[in-house]
């Protein structure tokens, strides 16, 4: 186990540090009057700009390991940016490494063809465009991803998509131009070969953005979480990503990293709860005493930095042993990090609304809208159950054969 | 303790419970339709309906305990109504039950002069006009009131208002045509006695309705949250009520009732919570299961029954003894059911929602909003902080004087 | 819903308190030091001090519902008097209400032939013998009963009984001279009529009290928890109770009274642990404050006194429901109580000891072995999670039919 | 952060591991039938075996850090160490690495003189004598250290000892032939330099060894808790260590290791609690099924496995920054691993505890001892509260000057 954050890391994290200082934070309240006060689904001048001094700086792209694209860093390196991108629900965007298009490039760098990486892998680099990704449905548990109902039927040279998805975040957004969408291709395989994924461009004639879902009452504007529709919808054979079945092979790989991102993510907006609890009890008074004096504040407080330290140091172990040991041995590492991330950074965004009073769950503060953000990661990618069982199950297999513990 | 439904009260359960099944739940949808198309600000005519067709059955000004007015019902009577009501984010104001027009409507019927009932009290019983509560500030810690800072100063026969208040619910609903303003008056006066409660047309001259706070996202429309400023304000000297420096007096006899029913309405949200998650739980399948089946999903749904019933039953004991033996008496008791009863709710919510994956915390399952709404009752009237040390000191006060409890 | 305390239960609440401070609370040491001194495995003198005592001024066999023999309380009367002993563990004996007695004596009442009553029934009524109950078997999960395996069977007009059980209660006392029996006997019946309750005298050959079971460190003696051996025991075949294939019948039956007992004993423990929390927490000092001054302490208290009363009307509700509606009918409110109760003794017992600081855990106060014993209640008589899953499948059948929610 | 194990450390934790499975393991029983057979209160025979045979294979002083005497490992690289010996209740006095002796030797070899060191140093480190620390009152709440009240008083050459402790781990044990008190020596110095640390022989008159404390039941015999009364207790004035009115210093220096010692020690003991959890839920049935797929069972698994991970990680991390920033900076992260490890053992050992049913809490299974043991180090060396209030406070310490968080 090393840790060590390298020279190379310590820099950008300080480069990283002091462009959000300097215009991420800033650009908050900016970036939040222009949502509210345009259209909500456009994109925003202000990221724009946000972008363009990031890519100028050279802050940009940092998510992909692959040095060819990106900036080389191991899962273990990127960590701690993404922890500092998380600090804001604006962080990741100026230095293109957002959600779901940071998932999205790593599937094309990795299984893309060489076509499919100059048609979308390149402007989206470029963060010309933006992507989204199709896979959670409305009419079944997505707890099984097994249960998904979409279905892409080979037509000659052509899939023909049919199916309804939703919290396809992003598409409601004009610059998301295509969509990697997944569903069940071949019914006759074994289980986890029956899905393919397929790159449907957002404006094939059948696809309709249906409408925005919110997150206890924000849409999230303009990034967003769709209901998308596909009827009848054609596109060429070759927009297949890897092959026919391959669906569940390229989510294993895309996911691994992604729950790292989202993990530090998380911690990042944890840590800057805290700071907004502790700068609250300290400047607040009740009954004559600052409030972080009063009954047990204070122990909130201190169970707050112990739990975000521990979701911390998970996180950078279960992405020393994605780096060392790959993601197939890191399986549990990896469901850890998941539950305990987003629980732990709601704890501590509670507790820090609650230190607020009335202020805290209204917009003068961002902590419930963190709040609502983070709720819902106990709900993507898999609810809390199914990585608890999976974590569970990887115990018990130290002791007896896999196929014991089948069914639930 | 007595806690048997009367026949009165169960007849009224049965006959609420009808009404609730055949036009509230139906109108939900309907409402929020209502609210979303037009001004947000502005009644919906569904609830004018209801109102109308509950008015005419005689479903009316239940939560009245004193007979000249109301329905002459105990605590302990009205609680089981209150549930019921509170199943339905627009329950209670069918039944013209709703806060903060009840707790206004009891202040004016205990305390109020005939002048000032007949002006303000006698329309908000007919369900003609709305009122509002301004008492919380958003410069001070609302956990201690005695902070609060807005003044009203005698001018010969008017007083003079200034400051600014916030969560004063209901204020931007046209209907509001009163609010009650809670201020210092008497500074030179014990601590908790400088505080008057005076009467404050909403369309006087200097009251402005600043903005409406959101909660989680929601603003809650057409009732809302407002924040209003008052400046240099003024109002007839005799639209004080009960009289100078008595405010906490009035508040503290507010208060009681109002807890009641804040809580059981919330035992009633969390019962329907409880019935969606069920629901969902045996209709929803996933790895070839019910969900029920799954892991622990029936120790949530186990706990959700236990912890309701244990709530429930605290409430109906707390009502009980302000029916039998006072609210001064039932301090603890009152308490104990302002801690328990949202976060009762809330833990109940927050498993039904995880039940319902993406869902539940979208615009398609009414569980998120109720989760906000459960939320800020950690916070409004006091935070649970305040009152658990209260609880905490009449324990207590059984073994050592009051005094040797001083300070925090 | 009627829990008042009426004259006659009021009146034994008096009459029980006063009997425990002037008689019990003071025989706990003395208690304690005759159990060290002598054969740690014989009865006390001063328990047979008190139970004179308390049979003299008719404080005997207050838990027995029939008023043949009995008291005639109903579970509701009974409960209250119930929760008073619980508040010594040398409390209920005195009274001759100590488990396991009279779920045994209940059962004989209930069940037993007039011949059973004569031998067995009325030297137990009359404090002059002791009983045990052998069902649970350490080869076994016991938290599904139907596993049981220790058998008997019939030869000509004996029973032959072979098998090992443990946590037979009591057995190791000389005053225990029969111990109820329940095993196999008619394996080819329904999965709930294949055993059956046998009435064995502990002096027949083939019977070993093998050793006494420890919990947490203490034996629990006097009476403790025995492991028993039955080899080739032979006893009438009279002796079994109600007919063979019944044990569960009678099981049942038996259990709900018992867990009304239980559970309002650990409440009074619990009372009893907080008061003891609340004096530690006025007379200690640290950093120059008592301790109930400190930190989070007060909400300790607040959260302990809010969950004891909540426990005690849940309690309270399901007695009611017992004898108003039935066992069967108030199936998931038993299981209820099944869970609560123990678990908030041990959360209050816990904090307490945390109050107490080292003393907390050591002999100095009875705390620790209190502890010891509630968190065996967590186990006896099936573990919580059999329990939470009984009230989660009641929750579900007001949804879907029961069959649907089989299997686990 | 780096904490690789070094190819020492690794092969150490392999000889550990494979004399824990060959010697230690195997020694339970019959330690434990030892202990129960002869006088509680000596030594066994089996221990001394144990402790040849380790001493004879190197296994032997790994504790200390400096290389003069010890194995000069690092904190870091003895972290995992103790983490192995942990995993038994008699693991780590067969290397000599056991409380409170490895404390009390770290302070001979930093603070004691060249005679203390001959005299008490040399024969401790060779294993022949065994050592007491006499710090905690019965009188006082020793959450707050300073209110220690036992005394010494000089008189000329010599030092005039009187007062009561408790919790001197150790001082029943004839091996144990010294004690390190620690009492008021300066009253009118400032509140932390007015006590002193003074070497007292166990023989010498005056001290008497009162009575041993038991834990839950258990006396932890042979080793066990005592009282010890100092009555006019006379040693020369040169017994004194360090100098008068350091005894804080010192005791600063002495938590710091000791503190990852107990931790990583609580770990080793749930990693071996959540083995008897696994195997105990693949080997018992219930329902037809293993109890692991039964209900929540493996959430508990997961959960135990998660938190163990977090609070390793936590604690290595706390042992890496001693290492290289110092104790003084180190504060919070040592505050946090004192809070963290003993919770987690605990929960995770009442999840094993409940798996096991009946036989968890007794005899048959550790599981119950090692819980008594847990819980007496969430007061042991400060209350959790204590801590927690300290880790508040560094974190307040980044927004306020430290003055401004005084008092409670």
């Amino acid at each position: 186990m090393d840790f060590a954050y390298s020279p190379k890391v310590q820099q950008l994290r300080e480069r990283l540090t002091a462009f959000m200082e300097e215009h991420v934070y800033p650009a908050e309240a900016v970036f939040e009057q222009q949502v509210a006060e345009g259209n909500r689904w456009r994109p925003t001048a202000i990221m724009e700009t946000l972008k363009a001094r990031a890519k100028a700086e050279g802050l940009w792209n940092l998510f992909l390991p692959e040095s060819d694209y990106g900036a080389g860093l191991s899962n273990l390196e990127y960590a701690p940016l993404a922890e500092i991108m998380g600090r804001s629900l604006i962080g990741p965007e100026p230095f293109n490494c957002s959600a779901p298009d940071t998932g999205n490039m790593e599937v094309l760098v990795r299984y893309g063809s060489t076509e499919q990486k100059k048609r979308w892998l390149e402007p989206l680099l470029a963060g010309e465009i933006r992507s989204g990704f199709a896979m959670t449905e409305p009419g079944v548990a997505s707890s099984d991803a097994t249960n998904m109902q979409a279905s892409a039927r080979r037509d000659g040279d052509e899939w023909v998509i049919n199916g309804r998805k939703w919290w396809t975040s992003g598409a409601s957004d004009p610059r998301c131009t295509v969509l990697i969408f997944m569903g069940l291709t071949n019914p006759d395989n074994p289980r986890h070969q029956q899905h393919s994924m397929i790159l449907v461009p957002k404006d094939t004639p059948g696809v309709t953005v249906v409408r925005p879902l919110h997150v206890f009452g924000y849409d999230d504007a303009p990034h967003g979480h769709a209901e998308v529709l596909f009827e009848n919808v054609r596109v060429p054979y070759e927009n297949v990503i890897l092959g026919e079945g391959r669906g569940f092979e390229i989510a294993q790989g895309r996911l691994g990293p992604g729950r790292i991102h989202h993990c530090m993510r998380s911690i990042g907006m944890a840590e800057r709860a805290l700071e907004l609890m502790c700068k609250r009890s300290v400047s607040r008074t009740a009954f004559g005493k600052p409030l972080a004096r009063l009954g047990g504040n204070l122990d909130h407080i201190a169970d707050s930095r112990t739990e975000i330290n521990m979701a911390r140091l998970l996180t950078l172990n279960a992405a020393y042993m994605m780096d060392t040991v790959g993601n197939k041995v890191a399986a549990s590492e990896i469901a850890q990090i998941k539950v305990v991330a987003p629980n732990v950074a709601l704890r501590v965004i509670d507790r820090a609304i609650q230190m607020h009073g009335g202020a805290g769950v209204s917009q003068d503060f961002p902590l419930a809208y963190w709040y609502a953000m983070q709720r819902t990661l106990r709900l993507a990618d898999g609810p809390d159950e199914v990585h608890r069982a999976s974590i569970g199950k990887h115990e018990l297999a130290k002791y007896v054969p896999r196929e014991a513990l089948r069914g639930r």
